[in-house]
């Protein structure tokens, strides 16, 4: 392993909530603020909206602003926050483990 | 994906540093408590100290201390803490995604 990538992924993704953001935008497709808010528990508004503000410039999410009264923004993932996939598969995978390791 | 044990996984895992110091002490075998600070590059004193422990008490790394004088201290990884690795490639894949696909 090169540590330049990891250290890269790793500066992209700070902190616990941005994977939780991004697994919910996954598991949704397309889904609005407040509802993304309700599904990842105990985020504040303030670091919600900075995080997804952080990963639309990282091009990891799509906003897409819908001109309604009142105006309609939707968040999705881009092509490349949709190859976090696996990295996100083999956390999960490996938090089974330390959940049954750590229950001992 | 299940979003519990990924959950538990990134809880386990929370911050920035904790990957990065599981990824040093993981290319290193064993390693002093200095030496990582070196390595783990921006991580201050209080911070690495507390991490080792509560990486130490979720049975993802081992402290051996020497009887030595000075005392001698040596971090390891667990085999829980070696079972990370494929989720730490996959992160530094897609950082190379990431970082070729923001160059642009």
């Amino acid at each position: 392993m090169n540590d330049c990538p990891l250290d890269y992924a790793l500066n992209l993704l700070n902190g616990k909530w941005k994977l939780k953001i991004i697994y919910q935008i996954e598991c949704a497709g397309t889904i609005r603020f407040n509802e993304l808010q309700r599904k990842v528990d105990g985020v504040s508004n303030v670091i919600l909206s900075k995080s997804l503000q952080e990963l639309q410039k990282d091009k990891i999410i799509h906003r897409k602003q819908y001109d309604t009264i009142p105006p309609k923004v939707e968040y999705s993932l881009s092509d490349l926050g949709k190859e976090i996939a696996p990295a996100l598969n083999q956390l999960s995978l490996w938090g089974e483990k330390a959940y049954s390791e750590n229950q001992k």
